[in-house]
């Protein structure tokens, strides 16, 4: 049977902080499945900030969206309906249509997420990408030891929380800094890290070099410009960084200058290593077993920030870079899940 | 018995590109060695860009000049007189002591040379610390594989002339740069570069497109600041950067801003890594090794550009800057080696 699905698409390219007019609202008819298809009504779905890029029409890794046209990203779904063997009405599944209410897809393009051992949103953020995001970037791109120091700028953030509480794991001393003060409470007291502080006004050396006089071996860095600048001034020899997102700058109509330091990495032998996380799909089910353990036992914690309806996420989205999230920012698209 | 030596002090901080009055020469009485000890007469020294960091008074990898004191590096002498069981007259000894004509040291803080199979400067330069430095940045910090495309800055350069060469061993496609007409003949004749340009006015990133349609996999960085910027904007994914130096930078008063595109790393996987030498030490017997049969078959050619006389070495480390030599400048200190 055909559905209705309310769909958000880009109206025009934002410059410099989005704003809800950027995007429209509008209303279309989802064609009932044919043969292979699925039709699949999203529970949630996710903003995140790198679709921050894709507003922006220039070749990256991930395409640029199409004004006009309704954007995508990743949700969670659940299977109405199904001409497709892999898949029963009922059915969760992961899927990149986010921005829109329902769809109809072939259903080799749908991941079927199995058996939950957390609510569906949690597979959008500690259990998805973020939370792989986290996972990658600190042990593989970072390549943390025991009992490494490991700074993380967006510490509040949906990766940044995550990367604090595995490095905890890992035996390391952890620093993260937040964008309040309410920010940090949560990252101190919630997520478990040793330091953190406000970087609103913040000199950032100085709070690095507070936090851990003997200096970084691993940053994590989702935010760029200054504290990256600051990191780098306060590594210890053959300290990694790594490159995961540059928040501070999405938003920025000309590119802002790099760090001034960056041939700090000469004499201490420094490794900076950009990476995303489809580059390590090879550990997606490792991931998945250990966060699922991790979480499940509690061992780590998350926290969402959640907006309900379709017509939210523009606000969602732009919150992200204003600070208005705790966590991973879900947008939650219906309650009958 | 005693004898004389004139050395070169550091006479006052350079501000911006030296001068030769930041420099003054002056003779010292240097004393028969004592048990233990061993007196040597340098043959030749080394001027290299890295010591312009020295002449600052800061922390880093190497510790700064002290004014009023003789400064050190790379030299290559012969034993004169010897009280150490290991040395004989006539013995050639790598040190740390250049910047004088001759000295008296312990025995353990030189390093006998042993058997030369090529001329004692060639141990200044590619069988020396640029030599090294060029076998371990693209080995082992450029990480080259068979077949890939290697730009390389500073192409005429002491380190940057092994390096393309290194590259094409390894069935690598090369790019040079250098700064004259005169390097870049020099770079392609003589060092093999598939491909070189003189960056002076150059577009640089229009020069890399040319020359490497598709791209690069590894950016040897002789040089920072416009290059680095440039090879940024041009690397592959998963592509490498070696930050070995930043010539380019070393006489700046303030610190230049660092490549404003460095956010490309992200979606490209892209790993930028800094060394020195010395990080790799444990390779040094290996790189002897193969660089002694790569010089002595004729794979690996090396140029070199001398001064003569102890007083001319301000001159000489200045031309570093100035573009004065192709392949490593060398101070002769005496013919009769």
């Amino acid at each position: 049977m055909m559905t209705r699905s309310r769909e958000v698409q880009l109206q025009r390219r934002p410059v410099g902080l989005p704003t809800t007019d950027d995007f429209a609202i509008v209303e279309v008819d989802v064609a009932a499945p044919r043969d292979g298809e699925v039709m699949v009504r999203n529970v949630c779905m996710s903003v995140d900030p790198y679709m921050r890029g894709r507003m922006v029409d220039r070749k990256s890794y991930a395409p640029p969206f199409q004004l006009g046209a309704t954007m995508n990203g990743g949700a969670i779904g659940r299977v109405v309906e199904s001409r497709h063997p892999q898949f029963r009405a009922g059915d969760y599944v992961e899927s990149n249509f986010a921005w829109r209410e329902a769809f109809c897809a072939k259903g080799d393009v749908l991941a079927p997420l199995g058996k939950l051992v957390a609510p569906p949103s949690a597979y959008l953020g500690v259990l998805g990408m973020p939370g792989m995001t986290a996972y990658v970037g600190l042990l593989e791109v970072g390549a943390v030891k025991d009992g490494e120091t490991v700074f993380v700028s967006g510490a509040a953030g949906a990766v940044g929380s995550i990367v604090g509480q595995i490095a905890k794991i890992k035996g390391c001393a952890t620093i993260g800094s937040a964008g309040s003060a309410d920010k940090v409470r949560v990252v101190k007291s919630e997520f478990g890290f040793d330091h953190a502080f406000d970087y609103h006004g913040a000199d950032l050396l100085a709070e690095l070099r507070r936090a851990a006089p003997n200096g970084l071996d691993v940053y994590f860095d989702n935010v760029g410009g200054d504290h990256l600048q600051a990191a780098l001034s306060h590594m210890r020899p053959f300290g990694r960084v790594a490159l995961c997102g540059a928040i501070a700058q999405y938003n920025d109509t000309t590119p802002p200058p790099g760090p001034n330091n960056l041939t700090l990495a000469i004499g201490l032998g420094l490794t900076l290593r950009g990476f995303i996380v489809s580059h390590f799909n090879h550990l997606r089910a490792q991931f998945r077993s250990q966060m699922e353990d991790w979480v499940t036992s509690g061992r780590v914690k998350y926290r969402e920030t959640v907006m309900h309806g379709i017509e939210r996420a523009p606000a969602a989205f732009i919150g992200l870079f204003t600070g208005e999230n705790t966590g991973k920012m879900i947008v939650q698209l219906e309650n009958r899940a």
